[in-house]
């Protein structure tokens, strides 16, 4: 190519194309996924340049990518680079972010005035999401902080860690029920534990149910079939209908909105100790603002819950004065549930598909609908 | 009964029958566990006595059984306490022991010269002892304990909890796939693991991969169809060679034995090294002497294996100034890991169970072979 014949596709491989990968990470912790794409897609040419800048924006920041690169490659591979403009890389096809959303280039013109398509690599992040929350539920039942302590003392302490609440019967509530929430409810279920699901539209059907975004294989709920019950709506009847059953371990992993801004709140707190009066257990990976937190510290106070495990909070980095800190039975970690070794493996995979789908014509995973914004 | 007239076993019905429960958690923890089974065994009378010596071995202690109740009682059952013989209780056809052995009641008259069938609460520690294994490698590999430490000093540590390893592709070792081993392994499988089995005899066949024990419902593999494949032997030959399959969680379940003390050793932790240089995470809980402590210190001092999660260490209590509580990366908790408050319900399902079967006239579950002695 760059000038010269261009080769036909042959059976839909993708002969001579390139793909230009822009990414933040050494050369050598991407090779292995690069080493896997180029076995099953042997004429495809691979470009790797380093995003030092590791802009979280469009700005193209200290980055160099040789123009000639992005003016022949066919499919990008990006966190956060782009060209310019559209017309700045005329043969791209498909730009597949490694970024679990789009916001952050939402106003960009390749966004705002081409239809190239656009893929994110969400779905990535529900194993490791998925095991916080199973870690700190487990934590918390176990009482292990307590037995941290009595090691640090070198105390034999057994009376402490007797009465343990195993997961045996218990039910999780996920409160949005996608990747991540998906993740937990099969780990959940595999321990014993009943499922609820909550999403914002009902999902009656067997179709609806499914998950149709990337799912690390081997993980999550494909066909959305382990939930006992499943409720739904963005408005509080909905959910208060969700909060009345019983739960022992509500996942919060609802994207924040308008409608999900404070979407737990004093009267939420009251209906859960109504309906528990063990106590739920709270755990949120999603955003801080979608508990009122004024009122969490409350409900802790009061023990209208057992207690919580926050690795989001209303702000972020939360003060060091703020009273959070010092409520009963919290555990909070500063936003890391969705770090994981395995994250640019898991991008390559997506990427790796969607070759995949090109070449047989099928649907493109994650792809994102620009008026919807995701 | 009492002298009065025998009535007749309609289809099998426990028509008449007394069940004596002799155990140590007070009525009302009971009753829901005994409701149960009452629905079930409408004429099935029940005694409840409460053994408040909490005697471990067949010791009567303080505990005033009325000799009336033993002589009716055609089912016992009990966690120590036993009639000083079998001509004592005339008419018991079945002891169920709510303890997972018998090893406490060997040398009591009814185990050598009676032939009652006695069988045990064996499985029912499986999920809380899986899940404290679950949690222990979460902890390692999520960096908790970290997490936790600057949650202390309410610091935003977000660096910290960086660079995480997850589950997913991970290979778990069970060595000892009884009912906790078959739960870890079931567990690890929904969090995307490979499972690895061991056990002291080859399993062939489908029949001889099955748990024909009790298992909690929905935990386990009954079927022993989650290892992707299996080693065995009692010699070191057979261990060496599943110890060389790059293992990044072994998990020590096998009951300690002549053959099984100081099973890990020196050569055992090299060969681990060997064969998985990230380091493999060893969590313990058989029982401390299955591993040899002084070798276990110098391979976590030399960086051989990742950690250890130990609740069981040699001797215990582990004394306080002993070695293994400065070893680096060792996590301790001091014999708790089967503590469940569904204890007692668990060990009522096994009972439940068990009258299930003699009513259809099956073979009992967790009876005891009193040649093999377990």
């Amino acid at each position: 190519m760059g000038g010269g014949q261009e080769l036909p596709q042959r059976g839909g491989q993708s002969q001579g194309d390139l793909l230009l990968c822009v990414l933040p990470w050494p050369h050598e912790e991407c090779e292995k996924s690069i080493a896997l794409i180029k076995d099953d897609f042997p004429n495809l040419e691979v470009k790797f340049i380093r995003d030092t800048s590791k802009a979280k924006d469009h700005e193209r920041g200290p980055v160099d990518v040789p123009k000639d690169l992005y003016k022949r490659a066919n499919i990008l591979a990006t966190l956060a680079w782009l060209p310019s403009t559209a017309s700045a890389s005329p043969k791209v096809e498909l730009i597949q972010f490694f970024s679990a959303g789009s916001n952050h280039i939402q106003r960009h013109p390749i966004y705002t005035d081409s239809k190239i398509p656009l893929t994110t690599a969400s779905g990535i992040h529900g194993p490791q999401i998925a095991e916080w929350v199973i870690m700190m539920d487990l934590v918390h039942g176990h009482k292990y902080v307590e037995m941290y302590e009595s090691q640090k003392r070198k105390e034999w302490a057994q009376a402490k860690g007797m009465d343990v609440t195993d997961c045996v019967g218990r039910r999780v509530g996920v409160l949005g029920y996608g990747s991540i929430g998906r993740q937990v409810a099969r780990v959940a279920k595999a321990m014993g534990m009943d499922v609820l699901a909550y999403t914002a539209s009902p999902r009656p059907t067997p179709e609806s149910k499914r998950d149709n975004g990337f799912i690390v294989p081997g993980t999550g709920d494909p066909d959305g079939s382990l939930p006992s019950a499943w409720y739904s709506g963005l408005h509080k009847e909905g959910l208060h209908e969700f909060l009345k059953q019983k739960i022992d371990l509500l996942v919060i992993a609802v994207p924040l909105t308008k409608e999900t801004t404070h979407f737990l709140s004093t009267a939420e707190f009251e209906l859960m100790h109504e309906s528990n009066s063990k106590g739920t257990y709270v755990a949120n990976i999603s955003r801080g603002q979608v508990i009122d937190q004024g009122a969490l510290i409350k409900a802790l106070e009061a023990k209208q819950i057992s207690g919580a495990a926050l690795d989001v909070t209303d702000p972020e980095p939360l003060p060091s004065d703020d009273p959070l800190w010092d409520a009963p039975n919290v555990l909070i970690t500063p936003h890391v549930s969705g770090s994981s070794k395995a994250y640019s493996q898991r991008a390559f995979q997506v990427l790796h598909e969607n070759l995949r789908r090109r070449r047989a014509g099928g649907k493109l995973v994650n792809e994102v609908d620009r008026k919807k914004g995701y």
